[in-house]
């Protein structure tokens, strides 16, 4: 049965006999398979052809040996269903979008549409990948966090600063509350209708939340993340709240979604010991991570000597998820991705 | 005395009548007269006219109020004496090195000049500074710490993923360990150059130190960082140690200049609380920090109610040097500039 599978026991911090592996960004831009089709189209329209966004969501499973996938999308997709139109620039330069939102008319004007009409794909998507997969692993769903989508749409693309995000939360305070209750309205809609099509976790990209302050993240973004993790408790599957550099605000982070109860994980960087982390967040709630992505460039020796440190410091406690702190990058050598989640699964046998 | 400046006093925990505070980049690119200059010369230029670099450092002063001057150099100059070639670009692009080094060649040939002979112009600023400021504020020099040169050479340039530099920590570490030690040498001694001229505290700009791992800071990294401090010891200056992103590296930060008994403070940004980030460092180390640069483009009551948090969490407690968690913002409103010392002082008043 899928729910006996070792990623999600984990979530649910049962025993398991050994610790589960997947990676952020595992179906991307390294895999010469996946550099092939994106070579013939965009991105964007890769995420929106079920048959090959379910194609690239199965190959690392069978490729890597994960354990479990992930769906093939990107955090701004339920923008979608929004109205706010966007593509996805090559390289660094990130998201761009084309109608920003930086007035209290522009938010008002946002009509928060049916995810089923405007992302009906991501729902088939989801359908083929279970399909495939059978009940070999689970299937994790995600979206982009209140905040992430915010400050995309605010700032118009990637940020260094983030200085229209805050110039708009210190100065039209009504009009970001405004928009921050429409998006987590979208993504609570658009993460339920992915949850009915048949994924069996959550992930929620909090990414950017690093960039404030502790006060910041609890006035103004913490209240629409625990809206999101509350909304969801009764759908019964385990959410991971992800973010980076987020340090100075993991025991922020759980209060968001700490009432969620034997289901809530949180993912942390690299940048932080997982044994202080987790020490700080609390052993009840599971913990994901902890690897660099650049240490994948590194000799396999180094790779594994590093592995065993997280596996130590996870110390076989039950609830820990292996991952990087943040996506695999571009160039990776494949060969190392492999190596790795056989070193996780190999050293950490129970 | 100068000695019994509020800065100074501050820096060595002593009481104080009220928090002092300065800026990082007080002197920079948000002032009209500072444009003025700008526009007739490159940024290199100006730091390398001591009449120009000592009238840019002291304006502030004058003009803000601060309680301490900091010389208006690059954390890249002591390059300078080291032979590698740069230039400072504009924006966001921020400075391209000539001749990166990535090899243990290249690393080898590294000659370490004499800061008196190729930062002659460094000292000459000093001295025309303290000059004109005379008993008024203290003077701040500053460098680069070995990493943040490090890491701007071995990429030729900033970075987001520090691919090149961790790919050298990895790869070659020897080679690493070698770059470091002479880089290690030179910033100590251009910092005694420094004080030999006349600054009366120091700042090292650990800066990028946040993109590492808390084990790759301790083990490439700290023993570095440590050596500057402990040789800096016998001259008696305050010694102030800033990085960003360093929520997760504060005690080991602390472990790099602990030695350095009633004059080490430690700089951080505004992603952790000041109280949580003291208490993990320990009282018997001063703090510097820590509001959001954005916040200075707030309406002048929110930057009001956020410097009384700061000083909440300060708690009078004797050791806070009140300043942003990073550079002064381009574009930043020099009023609120104005403003925000005003409210620190007025706040404050013991």
């Amino acid at each position: 049965m899928i729910s006996d599978t070792c990623f999600l026991r984990a979530c649910k911090r049962k025993k398991v006999d050994y610790t589960p592996i997947w990676l952020m960004r595992q179906a991307g831009r390294y895999l010469p398979e996946y550099q092939k089709i994106r070579q013939k189209m965009s991105f964007l329209k890769m995420c929106k052809t079920p048959e090959i966004a379910a194609y690239v969501t199965v190959l690392p499973v069978k490729k890597l040996n994960v354990d479990a996938a992930i769906l093939f999308a990107d955090i701004l997709l339920p923008l979608e269903a929004i109205a706010i139109k966007f593509d996805i620039g090559e390289g660094q330069q990130g998201p761009r979008i084309h109608n920003p939102v930086r007035s209290v008319q522009e938010a008002k004007r946002l009509r928060i549409g049916e995810p089923e009409d405007d992302l009906g794909f991501v729902a088939e998507t989801i359908q083929l990948v279970c399909r495939e997969l059978k009940d070999r692993v689970p299937l994790i769903g995600f979206s982009g966090a209140p905040f992430t989508l915010a400050s995309y749409i605010v700032e118009g693309g990637h940020s260094t600063n983030y200085l229209k995000t805050k110039g708009l939360i210190y100065q039209e305070t009504q009009t970001w509350h405004l928009l921050m209750s429409k998006l987590t309205q979208l993504v609570i809609k658009y993460l339920k209708m992915q949850i009915k099509a048949g994924v069996q976790a959550i992930q929620i990209f909090d990414s950017w939340i690093g960039c404030l302050s502790p006060d910041d993240y609890k006035r103004y973004v913490l209240p629409y993340s625990k809206k999101v993790f509350d909304s969801l408790k009764e759908c019964n599957v385990p959410l991971i709240h992800f973010a980076t550099g987020s340090a100075g605000l993991l025991e922020l982070m759980r209060e968001a979604g700490g009432d969620v109860r034997g289901n809530y994980l949180i993912g942390i960087d690299w940048r932080i010991n997982l044994d202080l982390a987790w020490k700080r967040i609390g052993y009840d709630v599971g913990i994901q991570g902890n690897l660099d992505p650049v240490v994948l460039f590194a000799p396999k020796k180094e790779i594994k000597r590093r592995v065993k440190e997280i596996l130590d410091r996870a110390a076989n406690r039950p609830g820990h998820i292996f991952n990087l702190g943040h996506g695999v990058l571009p160039g990776t050598p494949v060969e190392n991705v492999i190596a790795l989640v056989d070193f996780v699964h190999n050293l950490s046998k129970r």
